[in-house]
C-alpha cells in the first residue's frame, strides 16, 4: 500500500492558504508595498486596504470596526486580552480549564503569578465537561476574575456554551475572554448576541496566512496594549502592520462566511462516515472528549482512541506518515507535542491507547477518509 | 510639472519587497503550508525549511542559530529584549536615550514603571549626539542596568558607535539591547566582535516582508519568553511560526548581504548627490542630526531643514506628495507620525523651519534625485 499524494488530516494545525486569499495578497507583496502610517500615496494605499479589511472583519462578526484589533495570531492575540484585561481592569482570579490550549494556560499562568492573584482551572469530566456549577460558585467568592475559556477544543473538539459561560459572568460582571481560534470561519459568530468580551482567532486556521490574527475586545472594555511602540492599531499594537498578511486574513474569513454552509456539510459528511467506518472496521476502536459527537463537537476535529496494539504502540503517527497521511497526536501547535498531550491528560486517557487526532477541511475527499481508514485497518490487523 | 510614476524616498518606513524574495516564499504560501511542530511530512518540511532560515540569518550576522529567535517584527523583538531583560537578569535601571523609536522608548518607559526600576534618558546636543561620559557616570553608579540604544537612527541617520557603548556596558556587567532596525541589511554585523547582548531587526527594512524580525539574544544571556504560548523558537516564543515571512526574511537578508558593497555605493552616491543639489538650489537648507555627514549618518536616510516658508508651512509634504513624490515627517513608523517627531524636538529644531525625512534604497536614481530637487527648488522659489 503506497501512495505519493499526501493526505492532509492535520487542520486543526494548520490548513492551506486559500489561492484566492494568495491572489488578494499578492499586490501588497508587490507594487503596494507602503507603509500604512505613511502620509503619503502608497502610505494612504495601504492604510485604505487594512481599513477596508477590519471593517470586512468586523461586518462578518456583527462587531464595530474599533472592536477589531490585528495581532501576529492566536498566541499574541490570547496574551494581549489576558494580560490586558487583569492589569487594565483591576481583576483579582482568573478562571480557566485544564483543556485551553498553551498559549491560554501558559499566558494565564505566567500574568497571575506575576501579579500575584490566584489561578483556577475548572473540573473537568473523562469526555471534557467543565464544571459550570463550579464557575458560578467561584464567581460568586470572586466577580472581579477573567473567565478565559475556549469555544472548540483544539485537540477532542469539544463545544463550549459560549452563552451559558457567558450570562454567568455578565451576571457577576466578570470579565469573558473566548479562545476561538478553532471555531472563527468555521462557525457564524454575532458578536452582539454572543454575551462575551473578548475572542481571539488565527488566519491560517482558516485558509489564511500563517503569521496574522486578529483579538475582538469589545468598545466599552478599554484594555492597555501588549506591544508597546509606535500608535498603529488605534495604540492598541505598536508595529508596523503586517499588510498582506491583513488582507489575506480578510479575504479568507470573507470567503469562510460565503462558503461555510457547503463546507460545513461537506466536512461533517467525512466526519460522519470516518467515524462509521472506523466503528465497523477496527474493533476497539474509541473516541476521546465528545468528538464522535457531530452536535457537541467541532466538525472539524476527531480524536479517535485505538485499542492497545504492540506494533503501533508509540509509532502509530509514524506509521500513518509513511502511508502518506498527516495526523497529529494531540494538538500540533507546538514542538513539544510529541511529549504527550495535556488535554488527553486532564481527560485520565490511558497511555497504552493511541490516541490521533484527524482534522478535516473543505479540501478533504471521502477517497480520502477511506484510504485512511484502510491503512488503519491494515495497521490494526 | 506632474509626474505619474511616484517616486518613492520613505525607505527607512518601509521598503518595496525584492521580487527574488516573494518567490523564495511564494512555495510557502501555496503546497508547503505545513505547521513546523507538526510530525509528519509537512510539518518536518516546514521545518526544515525555517531552521535553514534561521541558520543562514546567524550565519551572515556570525551568530549561533540558537542564538536567533523570529518575531512578528522589530517592535517584538524590541519589548522582547526590554521586558526579558530586565525581569530575567534583575535589572535595576533602565538607561535609552531621546532620540530611540517608539517602540524602544514606549516599551521601556512601561516596563520600568511596571517594575518600579528608574529610567533615565541620556543627555544629547543639537546634533543628537549622546553623552557617553554621562552613559559611564550612570554605569557606575548602577550597574545591572539596561542599556538600550539604537545603532541607527530612524529619523536623522545618526550612527551610534557600538563598540564604544557596547565596552563601557560590558565593563559594568551591564546588559546591553541595540534596536539595530535600520542597520540589519544595510551594514554588516559581526556579532563575535561587536559587545551587544541583543540586537533586534525588521525583514521589511530590508526589502524583506511585513510582519516579520528577529531578535538575537547572546546565548549566555538567558531570558524568559515575550509571547507565552507553545514551545516554538526554543520556548522563547509561543504562537505558530510565520513559515513565509521567515524564509522571506533569510532571503532577503542573504540578498542584502550579497549586494551590500554595490548597493551601499550606489546610494551613498545618491545621498551626497542629493546634499549637493539641494544646498546649491535651495538657499538657506540645512540638515538634521548628522545626516549631511556621511560618515556618522546612515546613506539611506537624509533629514533635511528647509527655510521658512509661508505657503510651505505645515505642507510641504503634502505639496511633494502632489508631484508623485513620496518622504515623510520624521519617522513614519506610527500614525502619530503627523504630530511632530519627538526626535526633532530632543534637537531642539524650530518649528518654523520644515523638516522632511527622505531615505532612499536601491531601486532609487539620480534622476529621481534631480526631479525631487527641481520640485523642492520650485517650491522654494
Amino acid at each position: 500500500m503506497t501512495k505519493t499524494t499526501a493526505i492532509y488530516l492535520d487542520n486543526a494545525a494548520t490548513t492551506a492558504l486559500d489561492d484566492r486569499v494568495l491572489e488578494a495578497m499578492l499586490p501588497f507583496l508587490k507594487n503596494q508595498f507602503g507603509n500604512p502610517s505613511s502620509v503619503h500615496k502608497q502610505g494612504r494605499e495601504a492604510r485604505v486596504a487594512i481599513e477596508k479589511a477590519r471593517k470586512m472583519v468586523a461586518g462578518l462578526l456583527n462587531a464595530s470596526p474599533g472592536e477589531i484589533v490585528f495581532t501576529s495570531g492566536g498566541t499574541e492575540a490570547d496574551n494581549t486580552a489576558i494580560l490586558g484585561a487583569i492589569t487594565s481592569l483591576n481583576l483579582t482570579q482568573v478562571i480557566s480549564s485544564p483543556l485551553e490550549h498553551h498559549a491560554v494556560l501558559h499566558a494565564a499562568a505566567v500574568y497571575a503569578e506575576r501579579l500575584q492573584i490566584p489561578f483556577t482551572l475548572l473540573e473537568v469530566d473523562q469526555q471534557g465537561n467543565l464544571d459550570l456549577n463550579q464557575l458560578a460558585r467561584l464567581l460568586e467568592k470572586h466577580p472581579k476574575s477573567l473567565v478565559t475559556l475556549m469555544e472548540g477544543n483544539n485537540e477532542i473538539g469539544n463545544l463550549n456554551d459560549l452563552h451559558a459561560i457567558g450570562n454567568l459572568c455578565k451576571e457577576s460582571g466578570a470579565f469573558f475572554h473566548s479562545d476561538t481560534v478553532q471555531t472563527v470561519g468555521h462557525y457564524p459568530h454575532n458578536l452582539k448576541s454572543i454575551p462575551v468580551d473578548a475572542i481571539s482567532a488565527s488566519a491560517h486556521k482558516f485558509h489564511g496566512p500563517k503569521g496574522v490574527g486578529f483579538l475582538y475586545i469589545k468598545k466599552d472594555r478599554k484594555i492597555s496594549p501588549f506591544l508597546h511602540g509606535g500608535s498603529q492599531e488605534r495604540n492598541m499594537r505598536g508595529g508596523t502592520e503586517n499588510v498582506a498578511g491583513i488582507i489575506g486574513l480578510a479575504k479568507a474569513l470573507e470567503i469562510s462566511y460565503q462558503e461555510m454552509d457547503s463546507h460545513a456539510a461537506h466536512i461533517k459528511q467525512l466526519k460522519s462516515h470516518f467515524i462509521r467506518q472506523l466503528q465497523q472496521q477496527i474493533p476497539g476502536i474509541g473516541f476521546n472528549g465528545r468528538s464522535s459527537d457531530l452536535n457537541q463537537s467541532l466538525y472539524t476535529v476527531l480524536n479517535v482512541s485505538f485499542p492497545p496494539s504492540e506494533s503501533n504502540q508509540g509509532m502509530l503517527l509514524f506509521n500513518l506518515d509513511l502511508q502518506g497521511i498527516s495526523a497529529s497526536g494531540g494538538s500540533a501547535c507546538s514542538s513539544g507535542a510529541t511529549l504527550g498531550s495535556h488535554v488527553l491528560q486532564a481527560l485520565r486517557c490511558t497511555a497504552e491507547r493511541e490516541s490521533v487526532r484527524f482534522s478535516f477541511s473543505r479540501f478533504n475527499s471521502v477517497e480520502e477518509v477511506d484510504y485512511t481508514v484502510a491503512a488503519l485497518k491494515s495497521l490494526y490487523s
